[in-house]
């Protein structure tokens, strides 16, 4: 940390940082410069509130230096994680490109079944599909709950497909655990503090979207929730972030993705459909995301997106769906990847 | 809902919107414009995913007219609502401003003691203090828990003051609320469906903070989720966006607050120490939400923050909070209150 | 400035580092921490582009320390700057809250004589009125051209208000000078810095908005850019930031006003008309602006909104604006200034 | 347009509206709802400013149905413009990737010129360079004027590269034009429509990027304006965005490239340099650009970043740029294109 004084600011001034940087078990290094003096504050103290120094008197800011995040992090593990998703053998994190489809909600055992075919003949490698759905509104569709669970089994067992499915809270773990092969923890729950340390006692996979208006940093925290309850199976993924923009529901930042595999060994995928909220943009942003280097994507899917229950604006066709995931394996073969 | 053709779309193109829009029970309006069609939708269905028309053959876009959330709306309660806060009679919501004051945690018990009669005597009706704290990082300091909450009990039974703490998860909801006299959801939160369902089971009042990248509208569905729920108490709190600033930790959008007050009845208060993140704006803000029309405050006031374990970067001493009472109370008066 | 090393860093790495500041006249320190080690680059070269040493290996990052403005800052000055505006006497950055109010645009003689005024008698010290509008689309309507100027003159010759209207470019800051007495810069001309160069050759005061997605030290350069071309008479103007709000048209950060304070001499005044959008939230706005510190405001008033050529929805007629003055006159008593 | 009323409004209100509707030379249509009314009013009144109407008793809002642009829309050109840039028939927009690159500023011929020959090598069709800079601070380099342009003039001389190079003011566009091949409108004179105006009496074609908060209607207008002053060669760019990310300095919103194509026949391009500020991200958001359909890039190359005078934390060196530039053309064939 790097605490900058004000500009005339006195010795005893900086002689009382110097004393609250020592309070915190920090070594102090001062550094006197030409127009401003610094006080570097040395040693590993993640969990011990820094911030507080702004307060004292003629202290212009702090700079944190050190990542708060480790096992998440690069310098703790330098080779990249590989995960793996279901029975069959699949993985997110290796060479290949690990995408998972299927509706925003399951709505009917047909609806679930017809989809699982046709994205698993696509190439597909898991299913997705909320029985419990979070909704902006208390009126909108809340999910068809365990008897929606029971469905995407059954698809799996027909499939073969490994099932991620979302899990909203924390009394919901088990019973979700107990379908799912991957726990997703949706946008709305990133800061759900207590339901990430839940997952952390799991083994499953967990599936990790970003929040809406996360920093890079707090998404990482995220994992390191999860990472440090004892589950090292963490997916990142990114799902666009709130911004001025208004012909998109969200923006989708794909520069997350570098930034994520010079920060981190964690894998991590793209979520093209909330991403940008509109159906005709989807298969541009999969292509776009598997040539910035994501490791994957999950993908909404739909039979007949103008009578699906929720999220139809931004659900694509089985028939798109597959014509996308031709473009997407061209697009990872020149990258050197697979799909 | 309007539905917004493309230019060149075909009478069976918009014979087809048409028939989905009385698929969903709605009644069908066609505008034929010199540029453009519009299918105009007319009937009350708060409950469908209608974006689901826009992957309909050349639909450009869909408009929605009515806004989703209904209780919490003017339109069906004109009158303010006022809520009771706390045994002592004090109200928010009615011509008082009504301050809550008090640090980010409760570290000690003469922390919380002294601050609580600092407050108090400075004209605070209520008493924040984190027992359980939403933590950013796993290392952070994670609050003391019940023994924290015991703590708030005491320095209520001394002053007299309301007790607004927060409840991160469905299952600590009894546990705070054998506490609290306010249950306070933290903008991390604001998106927890099923948190919000279970304080809407309560009678205790409940202040629900904005999510940082919430719009106006998913705010007030959240005290939708709580009020359908049966609880008609609920106190909005505005404490910050993320934005493109980087002088502050979050930008405070005080407009929100004439906003809130043409589309709803309930009250809003504002934070402008989560609304700026830095404690020398504290004092300014306080009176700019004030002026704007706010109907209180909640402040993070801290007797040494120096030496804070959390938040001290944003919390005012309580020397500065009686000072910024003494001009919270003039701007008050000017603009008809009392404080 | 603050180079950050990535871990693993070799000492080779941190020599590399070490001559590329010396390569830029700055004088090195190196502190090697617990896990990281950094490179303080010690000396005021404001004019150096410094993130360069970001592309020498394993460097992490680059962390300025000096604000990159000079005259503008409170360093060089620290006496708020009082500014005069007009030939009346009027100023703004004393204790006395200077208003400017006004249409968008010049529309008629009728139009502009009336509000002008009924603005002077509600105590206003200034007129705005656009005859150069700067149209986001070329169909709109573009302002009345000189013939505009010479009828705000004619106000000016009748009312005794200041007369503030935009100049957009270069070649026609002779002509508006001739006439306005305070020229404005729009916030989509903020960067424009040839145009910022020339009417910094100029004695006649400036008003410079903020652009819409500027940074504050992006804010304090333009003003710099003025100053240091030998115009000091720079009065900024918070007018509102694009942000992910959609109840609003843009959102209206007023920390910006504790935040200049800290950093700048200059008077900070707001526009609450653009920095909303809308006409009913102007007068909160309004009172919640000088609560925070302002010294002064520029709002939009037209004596017919419904029918306004321009910025129809966020204009407030003349009543509203001299029911407003009252309020924020007394906001003003409230805050220990005058209005 | 769509006027909605707000609930509980009056036949009175409701005729009101429509006579307002009426003085705007449009047809009304009236639509009584369950919970709502609308007043549709219908024509191709793009130069009026409906807003006003908002000012209206017991108007809600107004829903704008026309998009605001014309020229530059696909309602009346339907095939995508292919422009042609330089000398030496390049074009943007075809089927074939047009990449321009070179480095933020001339500095020497020596830099230009071994910059050209690298990256024509590599497969650029332009060279970029900066004669003129627009710099955010007044005591940043401001580049080499008139001498960069003879630079630049010598270095297509040698390579047949057309050279695209900043034009920032109205009186500069002559001399700009007299060496340019493309002339580039910076983001931040995306809104200075005078210079939009006079680019747009020349035939040159121009690079028009985005400004740094835009909406992608306000780009397409800025379009507009250059294209109804006569000038159909314009090639849009998108350079990146503000928002709550830090780890980059703009966030890159590949999502614009779809929505373009939906909207406009206009070619556009990426700028991953300033789309994200740091050179280790720019090859992988070259490929995501290409991969998302756009047109070409815009890249900073330079041979020595670590000693650039400008923007040298996100110039790629010539050896990056050649390795980008095969994984570009992968891309390409992945996507149907050539490059």
């Amino acid at each position: 940390m790097i605490v900058v004084m004000k500009p005339g600011c006195t010795p005893a001034d900086v002689q009382h940082v110097v004393e609250l940087v020592r309070q915190l078990g920090l070594k102090d290094h001062v550094i006197v410069g030409t127009d401003r003096t610094v006080v570097a504050a040395i040693g590993d103290k993640r969990g011990i509130d820094k911030g507080a120094i702004e307060n004292a008197p003629m202290v212009d800011r702090i700079v944190p230096i050190l990542a708060p995040y480790k096992v998440a992090s690069k310098e703790v593990k330098q080779e990249p994680s590989v995960i793996r998703v279901g029975a069959a053998g699949a993985t997110i994190g290796g060479p290949k490109i690990g995408v998972i489809a299927g509706p925003c909600s399951v709505e009917t055992e047909e609806q679930i079944l017809t989809t699982a075919r046709r994205v698993r003949a696509a190439g597909a490698i898991g299913l997705r599909g909320g029985a419990f759905k979070p909704r902006t509104s208390p009126y909108d569709f809340q999910g068809l709950g365990e008897q929606g669970l029971k469905m995407l089994a059954r698809a799996r067992d027909e499939t073969g497909l490994a099932i991620v499915t979302e899990v909203m809270a924390v009394d919901m773990v088990d019973l979700v655990a107990s379908y799912a092969d991957v726990l997703q923890i949706g946008a709305r729950n990133m800061h759900n503090f207590e339901l990430l340390k839940v997952v952390g006692q799991c083994r499953k996979p967990v599936l990790l979207k970003r929040g809406m208006a996360a920093t890079l940093e707090e998404f990482l925290l995220a994992a390191e929730y999860i990472m440090s309850a004892g589950n090292p199976n963490v997916i990142l993924c990114e799902r666009g972030i709130r911004t001025s923009e208004t012909y998109v529901r969200n923006t989708l930042p794909l520069a997350v993705v570098p930034a994520v595999k010079r920060e981190s060994h964690l894998p991590i995928i793209v979520d093209p459909s909330h991403g940008t909220g509109h159906a005709y943009m989807v298969p541009a942003m999969c292509r776009a995301a598997i040539a910035a280097g994501a490791d994957g994507l999950i993908v909404e899917v739909h039979p007949d997106p103008e009578h699906a229950l929720t999220d139809g604006a931004q659900s694509i066709t089985c028939e798109t769906f597959a014509q996308t995931m031709n473009e997407v394996r061209a697009v990872a073969h020149a990258v050197g990847r697979t799909a």
